[in-house]
């Protein structure tokens, strides 16, 4: 703060500092690489080798990449690598807590209190567990191409592809048990590849720390930083009983990383949008995100509402309430980039360089031309269409009654198609659980059901016309809160007999029946089903748009441009790198003495406690070592537990979150501010140390075996 | 970041987080208490009872009032406290540089090592140093407003009412030597307070630290918070040679503060502008801030530049540099709140309300009922003539030639006139220093001259039109790059000696003189002489009408609105908070554990780097005691220094900076997310023992002798 008044010569105007603007620097992705518009999440098939000489001088050879390929791991919507010659795999916590839950024995809490297996005798094996490594990876866009003829219509087309696929992926499997193959979709449909999978079954957990630690901050900071998260978890994989004998694993970093070190990122990133057109993307800002706030906003205020009214609401919402604005969150971050006139407008003239690119090629122009426009109208009949398929629907999130109207008054129709022709709910395969909800005696919440279904309604009222089918039937001309007491007063679905005796009483019984919320969905039973076949024939003639437009960018740019994430194996390249935030700029790393300021700043209130363990071991950490770190490397969703490796291939931290800069990236790419945020190898290694005691373990990183 | 997949039942999806806009509440100012509009800086003779008993339960006696002024202080330009029976004052080293630097004896460097008087006797004299306690305060309202008859014209009203307070000043003063008197205007002449202060002039240096740890993070971690500075100096002040003996002065607390407290600064703030009318925050929102802000762009690009030409200018630069980032990232902060349009929309909503009661009451109609109208209209006026404004002048600031080119072409007109009809410059007081600038024989920068001079002129052509007639002696038909460089080219006053003898040969050689930027500065003079003269007519009449405001804002609202910061004393309440920050929680308090995190994450670089006493001191410090903190007080610069005081008006903090949230608070006050960020009166302590071996300075401070 500067002073005001200058009228002494010995008080001296202070207050400079650095601009946060003037410091947030795009370093690659606009100017010097514009082949980064669509991101960095490299396939293992397509290095960008000329790209990383350039820009860092760095040309890795085949044997770097393949030890980097094989070992890296993929586990159930998430990343791990293995990372000792006896099998033992590195992840997330937070990737892991089903087993550690799955484990926990009579009387334990393993997941509170953590866990360490001091011998491979106690390791416990995870049931279901799984681990798959990426062996080998073949180009089969001409098979998937080939089974479905020029101009077939796009409904038949998805068809044939999806065949295809499911055969390929099961020739390639074959018999074998230890084997997994998948057909990843890239570039949109521009590309397939058949990717094999060695997958190992036996899975067994060596060492978790406590939850609280793992997420340290909980809530709150996810998706920020700074950090102090220790949020890792240790497996083995056995092969006939025996730890896996790994020829291939990632050493330990003797040294770890300093900021501006190159740092690779090998891992599974889950979905992202950068390939959508403009028009897509305007639907998402215009349209999806709003209406999507909209409801998040209502869900919000009735939870709230709700919480207010007893301790034990309070305590039962808490996670509903934490869940939906962690959505809320996350849904916020991505239209917060796409609401950037500057990301826009660079998106905008990346969009208009392609097109003009396409259409100087005759060829291209007359294969890929009229995509552009074909999605945008795609689009616009999608806008026509939003309102009612929002409304003409069971109902709402956190509600029950007319979602149960619903399946009662689909279970005869349903029930008596052909098991491929239901709808999924009513598979066999599904059956049971539908069956489950559908008769549960657990009472309804009607104090909850009124205020959530009369949010609803009144948005209903807001959205709707008047003369509206379901708006008629469900209001009347009442107020949505009337219309919504009288419906659960008169209903009578309220317990699970009541609906056992009405679906029982089949097609005639629920078509005589007076329950008004199985009136309503009389109403909206064929409504929804037709806007549902007349929106998957948007999404698939999209989708073949969408190809056309892979093609274009693979004619025009090659495979220089990366593909969108998909939930496969990808290298991506970032440095270590502080960035500007909260007018300053945010520190490269964290360390533990970071935690502790963190902790007492906030007088220890959770999510800011800390565990025994931790207030114990204060004075014999190191508390300067390196705890978080953050990345310029591109990942997302899935790429949670992913390595972070340096030159040498060593591991040198543990991809756990990216910051709230970084939630925008999904569909637009930028290297300014957003960033990868992990733990790093040497703070992970002290901790284990100093905190836990588990020098074995340590050492088996450390040295490899 | 959650997993993608949910195939296995033992993966869960995580990612909840608390969203940052959902927690951020406005307790008060726009909701319980419309009062708060204009903040929370009370005045002494108003102190606003009912208010903080309502919010807080909390109703202070006269003498605790009178206690908490007595015991605060002013200093050139800050706000100080006396914290001893033996006249110890607390203030903020930044505050106090200019002291500790004319203290240093030779081979000294107190602002970089610190200092510490470990007896009396080494206490060193600060020259000219004063510090004013405020002993009285007086309406002299009638007094004022009967000096200036109803009907009097702006200007003219200006001279009688500044040569009234004038009056009233020295009448205060008499002939002693130790008082200071000031009328202070209140709610822009709205009121007129007479301030009466005891002026302490012996003043002397008791304690500084080393200045990198009292502005530690620099100018990046300037206006922000998380912090950790210790920006404190201690001064001692004396009477007739002996330590003042202190009747008042602030005790220390022994517990320090809680989050959740009520705390209250007691201090000077300079000046704030939350009176302002709609249409002026409109003009600075759409007109003068954007143009302050892209001449700053221009600065810095320019600066920027010439620091890439070599190692030198880039040291030369450096702090010019951090000067102009510093006062754009306030402008960029100031204009934040202008461009918010809640914000926005609120002080719509607040003035209509206002300006219907006024309506509402015929008499206040009649007399005030046309100002804001008239204010729209001054500032449509000012916003005609403001692009000439900005270029009908001597140029832009970091060049040189086109202010000395003026200067001379005013020199012989100026000197015409009597003392004081002359422009300030050219008074006799001012005039040594003029022609000092003026004949100076450091060589004109060429380099600089002609790219600051082509970066101004490009703009100049961007924005005046063709047959501007500065734009047109300027520019002529050249591209800005080749006018200035032949403009330099052509140069007869680029050394002190050519220009003394242009000046020394009077009008007539001036007149004639063909150099390019006297020619230019003969063009502008007339120009900008009459638009700086209506300038003032601009302001003069707009001031009339601000002080109708300001007698309609207490005839409807009375004395239960704050006035705007005037740099006279202010008392302002507020509670120790966390806010929502980066998509998280902001801790209520740093610790001494957040200064070395913060350092190591940096791996110790300037400017976060340790002293070796801090590093050396690092096993001694109670590393978990609160450092710096944040409150939800109402300040602004003026406040650095002002202590934080509990209940027991008790010491717990010492003010020295707001976060970059606040910025905003200059016009529109909300205790959302703006802080008031000081150090904690432990952290001070434990620093002062543990750091400094200063235990007879903790000692007078904890024991209050």
């Amino acid at each position: 703060m500067s002073p005001v008044k200058r009228t002494v010569l010995w008080v001296l105007a202070l207050g400079f500092f650095v601009v946060a603007g003037s410091t947030a620097q795009e370093p690659a992705a606009a100017g010097e690489y514009p082949g980064l518009e669509t991101g960095k999440m490299w396939t293992f098939d397509v290095p960008p080798l000329e790209y990383w000489a350039r820009r860092y001088n760095f040309r890795p050879s085949q044997a770097w990449l393949d030890h980097a390929r094989l070992a890296a791991a993929r586990l159930g919507g998430c990343t791990a690598s293995f990372v000792s010659a006896d099998g033992l795999v590195m992840t997330n916590n937070h990737c892991a807590r089903g087993c550690i839950a799955a484990v926990s024995r009579q009387g334990e809490d393993l997941l509170g209190n953590g866990f360490y297996a001091t011998t491979r005798a106690e390791e416990r094996t995870c049931p279901g567990g799984f681990v798959e490594q990426l062996r080998e990876i073949t180009d089969v866009t001409d098979q998937v191409s080939a089974a479905v003829p020029a101009g077939t219509p796009a409904n038949r087309a998805a068809d044939l592809r999806a065949e295809a696929i499911r055969g390929i992926e099961q020739r390639c499997r074959g018999t074998q048990t230890d084997v997994t193959c998948q057909v990843v979709t890239m570039y949109r449909g521009g590309q397939y590849k058949l990717y094999r999978f060695r997958r190992f079954t036996d899975v067994r957990l060596v060492f978790a720390p406590e939850v609280s630690m793992a997420f340290w901050g909980g809530d709150p900071d996810n998706f920020t930083y700074p950090r102090h998260d220790l949020d890792v978890t240790f497996y083995r994989v056995y092969v006939n009983g025996q730890p896996a004998q790994m020829d291939v694993f990632y050493r330990w970093s003797r040294n770890g990383s300093r900021e501006g070190d190159l740092v690779f990122v090998v891992g599974n990133p889950g979905s992202t949008g950068r390939l959508n057109t403009l028009s897509v993307l305007e639907y998402l800002r215009d349209v999806q995100y709003p209406a999507t706030l909209d409801a998040f906003a209502r869900q919000i205020a009735v939870y709230t509402a709700l919480g207010q009214m007893s301790p034990e609401r309070t305590a039962a919402l808490r996670n509903t309430l934490f869940g939906i604005q962690n959505s809320q969150k996350a849904t916020q971050g991505y239209l917060a980039g796409l609401v950037d006139p500057q990301l826009m407008a660079r998106k905008t003239a990346w969009e208009r360089d392609f097109r003009n690119r396409v259409n100087a090629n005759p060829e291209l122009r007359q294969r890929y031309g009229s995509a552009w426009d074909n999605i945008a109208r795609i689009r616009g009949q999608m806008r026509a269409v939003d309102v009612p398929r929002r409304y003409h629907s069971f109902g709402a999130y956190g509600t029950r009654l007319l979602s149960l109207a619903g399946a009662i008054v689909r279970y005869p129709a349903e029930m008596a198609k052909a098991d491929s022709s239901r709808l999924p709910a009513f598979r066999d395969a599904n059956r049971q659980r539908t069956e489950g909800a559908l008769y549960a005696t657990a009472p309804i919440d009607t104090t909850q059901e009124i205020r959530m279904l009369a949010a609803y309604f009144t948005a209903m009222a807001r959205e709707l016309p008047a003369n509206d089918p379901v708006r008629r039937q469900a209001l009347g001309t009442q107020s949505p809160e009337d219309a919504v007491r009288a419906m659960v007063r008169a209903s009578q679905i309220l317990t699970g007999d009541q609906r056992r005796t009405l679906v029982q009483g089949g097609a005639s019984a629920i078509a005589a029946s007076t329950d008004p919320f199985v009136a309503l969905a009389r109403v909206i039973d064929p409504l929804e089903r037709a806007i549902a076949t007349q929106w998957t024939a948007y999404l698939n003639e999209e989708a073949q748009n969408d190809e056309f437009i892979a093609r274009a960018l693979l004619a025009v740019f090659g495979n220089t441009v990366a593909p969108d994430a998909t939930f496969s194996l990808r290298i991506s390249d970032g440095e270590v790198r502080r960035y500007p935030s909260n007018g300053t700029q945010a520190q490269p790393y964290t360390t533990f003495y970071g935690l502790y300021d963190r902790a007492y700043g906030f007088n220890l209130q959770e999510p800011w406690n800390l565990t025994p363990r931790w207030l114990a071991a204060r004075s014999r950490l190191d508390l300067a070592t390196p705890f978080n770190a953050v990345s310029t490397n591109d990942i997302i969703g899935g790429n949670s537990g992913s390595p972070v490796i340096n030159r040498d291939g060593e591991i040198v931290g543990l991809i756990f979150d990216g910051n709230i800069e970084a939630q925008p990236m999904r569909f637009l790419f930028s290297e300014a501010v957003g960033r990868s945020v992990w733990v790093d190898s040497r703070g992970l290694v002290e901790a284990l140390r100093r905190v836990y005691d588990a020098d074995a373990l340590a050492n088996e990183l450390t040295r490899g075996n």
